[in-house]
């Protein structure tokens, strides 16, 4: 019998001291350290698909959804993406050594505020086996060790990934223990790693609000609730609506299944008879199931457009597919009243044109990015500029909205003196 | 019987609903509040010393603990302290919209990350009722509202404080709901507090080793661990011995109680023979009681010094008394070995003139402040001109060290466009 807590426990204890070694890295040879990894991957891009093709038999048979598979799969092309990915975060800035603060105290003590990373990461994360190696890549280049959790769907495909990091690394100065595959055939690893309380620094959950949700409820160790996202789109009676319905169709349509789409549509009832027929008929095109409230109804029943009554649970709901609540609300402070109810504090939209409507949006929205007159799908590392990104938080503690390498730190103070007492 | 779940729930919501009041807020009129709190209490000292007697009479008919008595009573002087406090926190700068990061995006996006409350924050602390009135001063000024959670013990003095406290809101622009007593007559209001996810923001508990390790494990609304602190100080071979017994005594007895407080002292075995018997005998003098390991108890049985066998329990130890553990290491890095495996990454300080074991030290350390030749009391939000502080954090997510304003509030990123899309 595997006991999983003693699988997390050497994995972390051997994470732990290989930590010393990433300290004890300069930049340089972390960045060529993700550098070779991401040659040696194309180099063994076989072995990788070799390993992928093993999962994706075991994915048809049993019969796994035709998305899903799609998630699984590894190609060529997708090897290459992986690589190009190493080779991006190898020449972001260093993360490590940031100062925060510097202050000399009247008594002459000499404060620094310094970053350094966390220690030991653990990703708990689904089907895709690209996030063995981004992920990797992203602690690796901030000087934290990884413990990689993946699914047992992709167990082949995602040892292989983590075998090829390893023998890169143990030529390098960084021991090959800062990454690790964590084994994923039942669920005991997974519960034993968020309850590894002071030996995991971190667990980051990446995957479905189901998985999300179990990791925040049980971890003991300190996580960082990522990316469920109901998402809303507000149109103020101040709204150019050749705006409103490109952002509300690009926020809802460009990519559904990520988490900055948009989820809810709520129009400000004095412009809803002129802007819901026009809304409601561009969504319609695109292929978007609708649930409304009554007036809504009213109004698409005038024009011909089918909408479903939305339940409470509908207006909760994150679809992650081409279906959308609408709603109309008398003012800005109805449109908060209906997202504090139902949102989960990650991206909220207004288009106006009054900046004093968009002020009030902005201080009462309470949620990790706003826009004004943008796309929800703002909402992303690579767009804001970071670079990389692990994920994003729509927590309030440590990191909120999306999460690159600086996130990936914490930080120390450190007090020189030559003496000093209370 | 009371609902706790309910208690906190409409608490939470009152409080929500409080903190538009607070993002409404100008700095000068949550200032102007904190100001006025401060008279109030001494206008109104018999009103608190009264309540404070129901209190005292209590704890005296069940027998508590002199130093508990001591902890529980206000007087006109401590009452005076309470309003100074406010008073100095009333002036600090503003810790909400403060900008953090800005820049414009190549497709005209305009981003700025700014500085808001988090919301709603709930504290669990025991005896002491002066932390109603630190906590609520320092939440009120970074625009928080405040779930105030203390001990039974307390109850009468805390709710009249709090009753004092939201008379004067109830004069401002600030909703009285942002300061919120919760009944302490049993546990079940802390249980619903911990677990009240989406609707407190933040708990952080003061007080106890048990009682943080307790609300830690149990809540699953996001906290801040702070307190616990197992503080080491390393002497060096290359130490300056009279710096080294300054900060060692210091370190240990200025005020053992609290959580920068040195438990452990380790020597480098190079010096053992030395520099032992001068620690031994003046931590003696001071009245510390001594737990060595074998080599610690030979020399202080030749210097007549009575040491008795450190056990695992005792390293692991926070005495928060005049009792200490000394132990001899072979150099540097095994004082970060036993650093790390019975420290709480707190405060851990070398005594060293070589830069190169400084730097060494500090590397390894990961803890929340390391002290380089200077005593361990340092770790405080006061002394390193925090202005305040609400508790000292030893977790590694969000604040690590003193806690002041800037720590109480999260961010936001606001993107603002005209139209953009994906």
């Amino acid at each position: 019998m595997v006991d999983a807590a003693q699988i997390i426990s050497e994995a972390a204890q051997k994470a732990r001291l290989a930590g010393r070694t990433l300290v004890a890295s300069t930049n340089e040879v972390r960045r060529g350290a993700l550098i070779a990894i991401a040659s040696e991957l194309t180099t063994q891009s076989d072995r990788i698909l070799a390993a992928n093709a093993i999962d994706m038999n075991r994915a048809q048979s049993s019969g796994m959804a035709q998305s899903m598979q799609d998630r699984l799969l590894l190609t060529s092309a997708r090897i290459t993406g992986m690589a190009e990915g190493l080779r991006q975060v190898a020449d972001l800035p260093d993360p490590v050594g940031r100062i925060i603060n510097q202050r000399t105290l009247p008594n002459g003590l000499k404060l620094t505020q310094k970053t350094l990373p966390f220690g030991v990461v653990g990703m708990v994360y689904e089907a895709r086996p690209n996030v063995t190696v981004d992920a990797a890549a992203i602690l690796l280049k901030s000087g934290n060790s990884a413990l990689l959790r993946g699914s047992s769907s992709a167990a082949a495909s995602n040892l292989v990934l983590v075998e090829i990091m390893r023998e890169v690394l143990s030529k390098t100065l960084i021991s090959s223990d800062a990454i690790q595959y964590i084994p994923s055939d039942d669920r005991s690893t997974v519960t034993a790693l968020l309850h590894a309380r002071g030996q995991v620094d971190l667990v980051i959950p990446r995957g479905s609000a189901e998985l999300i949700r179990m990791v925040v409820d049980e971890a003991t160790v300190p996580t960082i609730e990522t990316g469920a996202g109901v998402c809303h789109v507000y149109i103020d009676d101040a709204a150019d609506f050749t705006k409103a319905i490109a952002i509300l169709i690009n926020s809802k349509t460009d990519r559904p299944s990520v988490c900055n789409a948009a989820e809810t549509l709520l129009v400000n009832q004095s412009i809803a008879n002129d802007f819901m027929p026009l809304a409601l008929s561009a969504l319609n095109s695109h292929g978007v199931i609708l649930h409304g409230d009554a007036a809504t109804q009213r109004i698409a029943q005038e024009n011909g457009i089918s909408v479903g009554l939305a339940t409470e649970e509908n207006w909760a709901t994150e679809y992650n597919a081409l279906e959308m609540n609408v709603g109309i609300v008398t003012d800005v402070v109805a449109a908060i009243d209906h997202i504090q109810k139902y949102g989960t504090h990650h991206t909220e939209a207004i288009v106006t044109e009054n900046e004093e409507h968009a002020n009030q949006f902005i201080a009462l929205s309470d949620c990790a990015a706003v826009m004004v007159n943008a796309s929800t799908r703002f909402t992303d590392g690579e767009q804001m500029g970071f670079g990389a990104e692990i994920g994003i938080s729509n927590q309030k503690l440590h990191a909120r909205g999306p999460m690159g390498l600086d996130q990936m730190t914490t930080t120390t103070w450190i007090v020189r003196g030559n003496g000093q007492i209370r």
